[in-house]
């Protein structure tokens, strides 16, 4: 059988776990990353791969069975998702959560139009932790689902601190707060404030003659990002910065608590968790399952953009489906 | 847009269960309950809805959109399944796992020839907890997977109790060992023994007179049920037993522990658990989530035996593409 032929859309961190994921797979075979930068710079982890300028893409068509395009929601993937779309089956986690109609309508326009598979918004949430808030919602109807991430960093948070004048470096983690999810667990169904579910650690690096307590006080007031969650800020040095909070650990729960019978005496809990030593690595491995569909999908004869939701779980297994029945389920 | 026609064959407490959670699904209606004992005797709590005689079902076909099979795997399903799989979409929840290819196959054959759609082997384990399986192992192929069954009911060793001589009545519980969950969510792949992941806790009414060490010597000494576990045997009254152990709790635990990264430096962990007061009730919310979906593909033209790997995520909920990107994703 011949291999899955996937190429890589940018080569920051989720690029670059895409590329480690690929060795995972044995269907699987890296064709070749694709970069904004100087192709001739950047090192590939993977022996006889090559980078190439994206421009180069259009050219290898035939080369290329699934794009993994590992660019950022924000500006990069409204261009890039339906440029690749009109030429590729393609994957990608896109997760401006308010933007995924719109972006779900361009990429099936262009997919539909190519005759090509699009997964969009995979990964984790968007993604696993949709997945389990549907599943959840069908089985438990008379219930209440909750989703808390963390304790991982989030990149929104760090990039708000950092505009913020005498600091130098930040980072910011988001943390579950224990007894909320315990209270859930216990079969309880409340009505959580923002500030009961999370909180807000920042680790910041200030300038040299900062004035740290004006640095604190616009941080745990700052709109949107902080005045509503208790919110804790360590100053620290470069050098701790650098030994302690590189890291791109996250995670996360969804629960769903429901009830059953004929005067709802039964009370049910489905809690799905995910911890995770780098969420790029984690991410890029969701999208690599998901590249397996949209390929097999494709060749089905299918087209168009998919979301997790559309995707049967069969898909994304290299097992087929009489193994799957007899080892999985 | 008209509701989803419910039959329910059995009237046991996963019939009992589905009944109930029909109510919590405003897209179905219960239209018959089906069962071998007389019909008369049967009080359903669904007002306006009968229980026909299990052969009335065949005059029924245009009355029923999808049947529930909720009668038992062991001798039930393997004759009701096919002959119901002649007229109707089916939902079930066989769980002889080592026989499951065959009744598929058997399943396939009548569902493809009537243009049915027939679900089978949906519930927690096999269902739930097999979807759980595939979607950790296809993100990441890596790892190890562990599943974990209780704190709950094992229906087939509290009949191994009972027929063990002087016993009037027993329940069994299987019990995860918190201590081995633990070791896979630190990162740790042992390999268990049987002894390692589950105890074993019996609740046992004796006869007047009877001999108890000689009980529970034979007890945990029984080969395949309890003698490669820890197990405890707990003597008690009736009254003790109908007071304390009338319940059908349980749940488990799936969990993956991965690794990524270069030289596999990064730890992942995936943890899917479900705490159930009620084992019928659930599984039969699960069946009725899929009842949805073999209508949904039905109705799209699609026929044959599925499993839960092969249906789409978006056909359990009640929610349109739509809403469910933009609600859920």
């Amino acid at each position: 059988m011949s291999k899955i032929r996937i190429g890589i859309v940018g080569y920051g961190n989720l690029g670059k776990g895409a590329e480690l994921g690929i060795r995972q797979n044995e269907d699987m075979v890296l064709a070749g990353v694709f970069t904004r930068r100087d192709p001739s710079k950047i090192k590939l982890m993977t022996e006889g791969a090559k980078a190439y300028r994206i421009e180069d893409a259009k050219n290898m068509t035939d080369q290329i069975d699934v794009m993994i395009l590992c660019s950022g929601s924000m500006s990069d993937l409204p261009e890039q998702g339906p440029f690749f779309a009109a030429s590729f089956n393609t994957v990608d986690g896109f997760d401006t959560h308010a933007k995924i109609p719109q972006y779900y309508d361009a990429m099936d326009k262009e997919a539909k139009a190519a005759g090509k598979v699009c997964v969009i918004s995979s990964g984790w949430d968007p993604g696993m932790f949709s997945l389990n808030r549907l599943y959840a919602e069908a089985i438990l109807p008379q219930g209440h689902n909750y989703t808390f991430w963390g304790k991982g960093v989030s990149q929104g948070h760090s990039d708000a601190i950092r505009r913020v004048e005498g600091v130098v470096n930040a980072k910011q983690y988001t943390i579950p707060i224990e007894s909320a999810l315990e209270r859930i667990r216990q079969g309880e169904t409340p009505e959580f404030t923002t500030r009961e579910k999370h909180r807000r650690e920042c680790y910041v690096v200030a300038a040299e003659g900062a004035d740290k307590s004006k640095i604190e006080h616009e941080i745990k007031t700052m709109p949107n990002y902080f005045a509503d969650y208790d919110t804790e800020v360590h100053f620290i040095t470069q050098e701790e910065f650098d030994k302690n909070h590189g890291g791109l650990a996250h995670g996360g729960f969804v629960l769903q608590s429901g009830k059953t019978g004929l005067n709802n005496e039964n009370n049910h809990l489905i809690e799905y968790r995910i911890k995770l030593d780098s969420n790029a690595d984690f991410t890029a491995n969701v999208l690599l399952a998901y590249a397996r569909a949209a390929y097999r999908m494709n060749k089905e004869g299918c087209s168009g953009a998919k979301t997790v939701f559309d995707i049967a779980p069969a898909y994304l297994s290299m097992k087929s489906g009489e193994q799957l029945r007899k080892e999985m389920l």
